[in-house]
């Protein structure tokens, strides 16, 4: 059903926050795309969700829904990290970016990406980082990034 | 002075979390050779302690003290996000590594490093990263770190 702000052909993607009910529309799915989320319980679910709600405006998960199918077809989170470094300065991390595949190429990352970054800025913070593939370089140039460093993982067993 | 602990020659450097009395020893001056941080007053940064202090364990920043002559000579900062991604997994990040210029190649910095994520392992992170300079890249490597990806930034005006 579209909602009568997007009366047009095209529906209106807006980005909104992560809501509970949205492990119904394909929330978790859409994360298996992006790497391992094969066995998120409803209650891990929504103990997770109350966790990250309780952290406020310090960790926003930003999701779009195709109105029309009722599915989560994009997503991305910012984390508020508070330094002491830069004279108290506060830093964003964004993770988990992705788009459905069936809805690739109508620039939704960007979109995810521009409310990521406004919410940083909306925070205070000096900048906002991310880590990517290579292959996915080119796309956060065009949001405006720039190559910064390099990132190192360790993982455990 | 020395503690009793550490009664042989040389004293034997531990590293523990920060403490509100670092400030006056040093500890944002030794930040100042990592980057900008050159106007915090005691009570910025008192508040900045009680907010981070407020997150427990998912936000730890470990510092090294020359006990002999009461400085805080080594630092580093660990923030665990909690995700979706990965059945609800939690990532270690670790930020804002940095030795006195004057107490390099001790290995101060490994014991940083480990200290921080051997917090990240205890808090059940199924991961821990970092960016770093290319330059920095061996030494991580020495410390088990792996080359991941590419960090990108965007620095707000």
């Amino acid at each position: 059903m579209q909602n009568s702000e997007s009366a047009g052909l095209e529906q209106e993607l807006r980005v909104r926050k992560l809501e509970i009910s949205d492990k119904g529309k394909g929330f978790i799915e859409l994360l298996q795309q992006l790497g391992v989320c094969d066995s998120v319980s409803d209650n891990e679910f929504q103990n997770r969700f109350l966790e990250l709600s309780s952290l406020g405006d310090d960790h926003v998960i930003c999701v779009m829904e195709d109105e029309l199918c009722r599915r989560i077809i994009a997503t991305g989170s910012v984390l508020i990290e508070k330094k002491f470094l830069r004279n108290c300065g506060k830093v964003g991390h964004i993770e988990d970016v992705v788009v459905d595949s069936s809805a690739r190429g109508k620039q939704l990352g960007k979109k995810v990406i521009q409310f990521l970054t406004d919410h940083a800025r909306s925070m205070g913070c000096y900048k906002v980082i991310l880590d990517c593939s290579l292959e996915n370089k080119v796309f956060y140039e065009k949001c405006g990034f720039k190559h910064s460093s390099v990132q190192m993982a360790m993982y455990f067993a």
